[in-house]
């Protein structure tokens, strides 16, 4: 339980910066070199590195070197967690409001019947 | 664009603590008071606060005062936001999962028939 809150706090810090998000977004549309990564970025190549290293640090990102290329990959089931997140707390929220309709519906009086008190 | 990037970068940070997210389950369950908010967590009312004003600054909750007790909400909206943002990412990647799927089927023999190669 601890461990999967250190996670999830590790996650949500990572996806918590421009850059990082859009390095997350590029690695879901496949694989791609330090460098493939680097081009659209307005930064230098060890900043682009240290933004890696929290996303390799979370898991959200692996990476392998051959050769002089270092290859990034995403890896989806930590953004999983992160939405598993999220979307409990949507769908507890849906739940509070669908109780809340059911105890109006039961406890107020429709508009076409009229008030009795 | 760059207020939404701007607004992401503040609901992940908000989220990247455990007692944060502690705040926004319960309050996802209902309104609560600060005092209500701090009875379970092992902290300061201070320390509880101090959240609090992170949680407000990026609009996952508001709060508002009536004589001594300030009373808290959520706003699932923000959080929508962004489950918005990782549900996009996770289609994009079941897209790219079934575009592999469809080069394979159309480019590799399956075992019944045998390779010709």
């Amino acid at each position: 339980m601890l461990n999967q809150a250190g996670s999830l706090n590790r996650v949500f810090q990572a996806l918590a910066d421009t850059t990082r998000r859009e390095i997350v977004a590029r690695l879901i549309r496949g694989p791609a070199s330090v460098s493939e990564l680097a081009r659209p970025l307005a930064m230098s190549l060890p900043a682009v590195m240290q933004h890696l290293q929290v996303l390799e640090a979370c898991g959200l990102v692996r990476s392998e070197k051959a050769g002089r290329v270092r290859t990034c990959h995403i890896e989806p089931g930590v953004l999983r967690m992160a939405e598993d997140w999220i979307t409990a707390q949507r769908t507890a929220w849906e739940h509070r409001l669908d109780r809340l309709g059911d105890y109006l519906t039961e406890h107020c009086d429709s508009p076409d019947q009229g008030s009795t008190q």
